[in-house]
């Protein structure tokens, strides 16, 4: 499964491809949801009556989570929309391999594959769901648009922040959180040569998505989560708005991530909740605050006395 | 299979054992041995017919290097002495689980089991030694001496160094190495409470393991190595007293490690070569020059011009 982003790429002629192989180009310009998961499940089903030996994926986070879904659904019956949650697969995956080509996800080795259903944007979280392997290749990188560049990097930054600032942290999250953060601040506020930057890029994401293994992310990414699911929101490019503006939760992480943004000149989008309707508005708020254990984290067991419908409207408002 | 300086500890009557398990007391006074894995798996064998569901760890260095080796060594014909050396194990292992109660060594994620043999102290690398789960519980540190704690962190930090000035470094071990020195830096020269000190070198272990696992060690494992082979010097203790002569090598790192030696009154033995005749000296050069891949990462690829059997001979009276 590769992006189909990539399909004009070199390195597509030179994947080791055999006659039973199926490559499947994928697209994500919207986020994975789960019907594309289980249109994408059925077009391999019927391209062989064997299961396949292994599923492959080549792209950034949306295709590394489909990739994961994909190896799961050939393996557990029904739609991909009956897992989401937490630990609700029953049987091992498909042998499933990833190769992102976009650093700070950290879905190379999250436990979750983020999905987009009927009633929420929520992952299929479980033991099966992680990469059974992966392949950190920085030559990957290359060619993505440096705004595109810039909004994922954030993601394993705002991931190290919200694992930092959350009441879930412990010594194994912080050592990584920490070190993912330090490697975003020498690729994003020092001067290194493209190609050094790209493999810490890598390493970034990568811990930074070990971090959340065993703590969990906070308020940007539940408000993100709502966003992306109204709006369509791209995951990167959500984050990198709402974070923007939660200097009340991790201050000295905002201020540091806008010099970041101010030094790569990167134009993040304004007015974004402007002109949507009540019934709008509501989701998006109904959507972030089902997210209980990310607000756990982020403000404590009596977070729904803090993080009250009102509040979520006026953090959104001010996107 | 538990360290026997634990056999009057209170965790110890907390195991959960079953009727078919066999506990197994083994002896880590010395470094483990190939003889010793042999007697230990004919032990294994001989309690039941069946094969064990897993094998578990509990001590230091030496007794994952046990349990892994153990662990390999039930399902592989032979003496353990046949498999020191790279890639040589055939079958799977069985089911192996460590928890450590010493941090430093990066034993419990390490690719390699070292054992000392008729020949040569040699690890047996694979990838079926590693362990399939380990449980890091800082609460199982308490009560090591000052002393060994203490040598047994600096492993660590030598990883690190090592590392780090190593041919074969590259940015995923360099993450590792950075922050696993960093660790111990905040536990030797910062003010911790004990516990959370415990918690950071479990982490620092950790890190210092997983940045071998890419790269590799350098003059100061090697040396000690062949210190090990001829003297029985524990692992610990011999890295530090060949670590603090290799400011050649190491100039900013031994200087730090200094520091951290006087802040904590760590008594380094000395003239440890003191009194060798010439068949223990050529010995313990010969293990140590032996160990190619350790040399070529430290001094490159002409590392003969470089370490002649002279020169390691003069780092060795140092000591």
């Amino acid at each position: 499964m590769v992006d189909d982003v990539h399909e004009k790429r070199p390195f597509i002629s030179k994947l080791p491809m055999e006659k039973e192989d199926l490559l499947l180009f994928v697209n994500a310009d919207v986020e994975p949801k789960t019907k594309y998961v289980d249109e994408l499940t059925e077009r391999v089903r019927s391209f062989s009556s064997r299961q396949p030996s292994a599923v492959v994926g080549i792209g950034g986070g949306s295709v590394m989570d489909l990739a994961k879904a994909v190896s799961l659904m050939l393996t557990n019956p029904g739609s991909s929309a009956d897992y989401q949650g937490w630990d609700l697969v029953k049987h091992p995956a498909v042998y499933h391999v990833g190769l992102p080509t976009l650093a700070g996800t950290g879905a190379e080795v999250s436990r979750t594959a983020i999905l987009t259903g009927p009633v929420r944007k929520l992952g299929i979280n479980s033991d099966y769901t992680p990469f059974d392997q992966i392949i950190l290749d920085p030559d990957l990188l290359e060619g993505a648009p440096a705004d595109q560049r810039f909004y994922t990097a954030m993601d394993s930054y705002i991931h190290g922040a919200e694992a930092l600032r959350g009441k879930f942290i412990n010594e194994y999250s912080r050592a990584y959180a920490e070190k993912s953060m330090e490697l975003c601040r020498e690729v994003f506020l020092g001067e290194l040569n493209e190609h050094v930057a790209d493999e810490k890029l890598m390493i970034a994401s990568y811990f930074g998505g070990l971090s959340i293994a065993y703590s969990q992310v906070g308020v940007c990414h539940a408000l993100s989560y709502g966003l992306s699911y109204v709006l369509g929101a791209r995951h990167g490019v959500g984050n990198c708005v709402i974070f923007s503006h939660l200097e009340e939760y991790y201050p000295v992480e905002v201020r540091e991530f806008r010099t970041m943004v101010a030094k790569h000149r990167i134009p993040l989008p304004r007015e974004m909740t402007k002109g949507l309707d009540d019934h709008q508005m509501s989701e998006m708020i109904r959507v972030a605050l089902s997210l209980d254990p990310l607000w756990q984290n982020a403000l404590g067991p009596d977070w729904k006395k803090i993080m009250t419908p009102e509040k979520a409207r006026e953090l959104y408002l001010r996107l």
